[in-house]
């Protein structure tokens, strides 16, 4: 038998695939515990209030690893350009990989319950400046100055959201892989 | 009593209002009839297909507006970046007009349903098409290459997809604002 924290991260891994595919409100709970094989006692043991909580978690999850990730490309390069290139590829690769049916996580949840859960949005708020601080802090280390590590990692943002949309509903990663051209100083 | 038509365009109205809040999925059909007050009968009689229909006649409808906007926006200024500037002011006075509850409505519908109806997810494609056919055409006239026209409009797209849902998560219109910067030759 499962132990109880690999049955509720089964909860975030199925609730994770299944809004970035659908959004929060495209996702039930009975598809959610069906998918993760999880019965319902056990839901409302990890998560006794209910699916807005498993989407809390479901976005401090997937939000930290996107950081891992930032982080992990800034490292592997050291240096900017090549860093923000490789954070594309990445994401242009994880689009692919899924038929270009999962986008960020972040957005999957927040862009449809901004407008109703105060929670929601500060948890995906969080995670934003979570990755933005991870770029800035790089991007100084690596020679910029703080007002131009600032604006290179609130611009970075704007245009990855923006580009893994427009490539889920495109059905192409061209959107994310044109990024770097425009971050070339 | 209003006009059939009138009925048909009040449904349209309300649901690009209530999808823009909670996305497709976050806006079920009795909330839809009940808010724009038609009986369910009329509602078939114009949605024959349901409300999937619905959200077709929504995206081209809202569509066209921003369609609109932005060849306004350039024919008013006749120049790439007081154009580019007038449409992001005019983006962010509506992302701020509405408490910034309501973001893109192509993004709204098609997000969360891309994955799951080709129907929506192309309907979505093509208003971003002509978007960008509106904003490779005018900076053309006004003397980008062709080359230069077509990136200019790709990446105008994806930097204000991007910023209106940044401008939603984190209740600014800082990200949509500072886009012209960013477009300045």
């Amino acid at each position: 038998m499962a132990r109880p924290s690999d049955a509720k991260q089964r909860m975030i891994d199925t609730a994770s695939d299944l809004f970035r595919r659908r959004g929060y409100h495209g996702v039930g709970l009975a598809e959610l515990l069906a998918e993760s094989g999880a019965p319902k006692g056990s839901f409302y043991h990890h998560f006794p209030a209910g699916k807005e909580a498993l989407a809390v978690e479901v976005l401090a999850h997937a939000g930290g690893q996107m950081n891992g990730l930032i982080d992990h490309c800034f490292t592997t390069t050291d240096a900017i350009q090549p860093a923000i290139a490789l954070i594309c590829e990445k994401i242009a690769r994880l689009s692919e990989r899924s038929d270009f049916e999962i986008a960020c996580p972040v957005v999957a949840i927040a862009s449809d319950t901004a407008a109703v859960s105060q929670t929601l949005r500060k948890a995906a708020a969080d995670q934003f400046r979570n990755w933005t601080d991870t770029v800035a802090r790089h991007a100084r280390r690596l020679g910029a100055s703080a007002a131009e590590a600032d604006m290179l990692a609130q611009d970075l943002l704007v245009a990855l959201e923006g580009a893994w949309l427009v490539a889920k509903i495109y059905r192409s990663a061209d959107p994310i892989r044109r990024i770097p051209e425009r971050f070339k100083t």
